[in-house]
């Protein structure tokens, strides 16, 4: 078994998995009909996204879990998502500096996931780039307009980057598994877009007439399984449905 | 099998589990340390409470279900607890306007519970009415005290009981259940103490300063299975552990 190829795998899967969950939550809720549409469709995206990983990564694995039963099947300790994905909507501005915080990086790693030397992953990259464009383009100008809007929604958004800043640094940790990844020309080297990143982002808070926020005790631990209190929450609502009825056919 | 006998005991064992599963959603956040002890105190007479009655509930049916298995394997339109005690806890204002109107009525049914024909139902009732009447007079301190007290809190518990009157009518409705066991000396007969219900709450009310809440739309359908959206998410959250493992002991 490739372990190594196996944790990357899960962990772009899961990033995507969990982000869809967290997003559907709104599904019904949202502040208009079009934004209720484009959460949703976000959702389905990053979910479509996580289905293709998670079922390679069961392929990978070889021990007869697919991607159902990845997705529905694991307990916290075994979640490879990093901690900013599994954060609570709070309110709309919250979420978007979540989605904006999130999409930016990740297409930045799908850009170069492109090139990857695993033809799954490659091709899964291509495909997303495209949606996850998208996803950037939207919750940036969500960040501009509210900060750059009301009294309430700039402090509202001020205080949704709050929140998230401290998920940054985890987003751009290299571990062994990132490592041997870079080594074997599958995976992608997050440094190597870190000063674009951070770029990006002050230029979009700038733009935003909002300040990025004081820099705050990095919160790491997500990718070895070490979440916050809100991913079981997450998981017992999405996984609830298996879990109750483990026979369910449809 | 005795089926009306079975429900009878679930309804009462599930009442317990609802409301004592939503107080313990408290432990930790409470306004203070002793109010925060009071409602886990609450919490865990209830769960106690229910365990006899879906102990006895399992013996009952005699399929090999025992306490364990009615709490944490059904789904929720086998759940037969009335409505009113799966409503979200909001503030502490609320929680004590659900606790109010639920210990005031189960204080009553468990007064006359105590003469059943029934000796399970009529011991658990003679030990459990105590603890009952101590839930009974914390929350009607708590209504006087929110209610007779600064605008803010007296604003909150209108509210929190706003949101719980319309599920009193549930606690008196009758059905064939009811009937049996009335019929049968192992049941009580809630209209036998309707006037003495709405009596003691409108004295209540009027040394809180506050006004009885116009009538609403009754919301019923518990017994029968008929719950509302938030009892799906509290069972998510209950039963994760055994649903997960599916095999744990300890």
């Amino acid at each position: 078994m490739d372990q190594a190829l196996f944790q990357y795998v899960l962990r772009l899967g899961d990033d995507g998995l969990i982000l869809g969950q967290r997003l559907s939550e709104w599904t019904g809720h949202a502040p208009s009909v079009e934004v209720d549409l484009s959460l949703a469709n976000m959702a389905l995206d990053l979910i479509g996204q996580a289905t293709h990983f998670l079922h390679y990564a069961g392929q990978i694995e070889g021990q007869g879990r697919d991607g159902d039963a990845l997705a529905f099947r694991r307990d916290v300790m075994d979640f490879g998502n990093c901690v900013l994905v599994e954060q609570p909507n709070g309110d709309f501005a919250q979420t978007m500096a979540r989605q904006f915080l999130f999409s930016t990086w990740q297409k930045m790693l799908l850009e170069r996931l492109i090139g990857s030397k695993d033809e799954l992953i490659a091709s899964v990259a291509a495909k997303s780039v495209k949606e996850v464009t998208y996803h950037q383009e939207l919750s940036e100008e969500w960040v501009v307009r509210l900060g750059d809007g009301t009294a309430e929604s700039h402090r509202r958004m001020a205080a949704g980057l709050d929140w998230m800043w401290r998920f940054i640094p985890e987003l751009f940790e290299m571990d062994s598994v990132g490592e041997e990844m870079l080594a074997r020309g599958i995976g992608a080297d997050p440094a190597s877009f870190r000063a674009d990143y951070d770029r990006k982002l002050l230029a979009v808070l700038d733009q935003a007439t909002l300040e990025a926020p004081k820099d705050q005790r990095p919160i790491l631990g997500g990718r070895r399984g070490h979440h916050s209190e809100h991913l079981g929450h997450l998981l017992c609502a999405m996984q609830f449905l298996p879990r109750t009825y483990p026979d369910a056919k449809w």
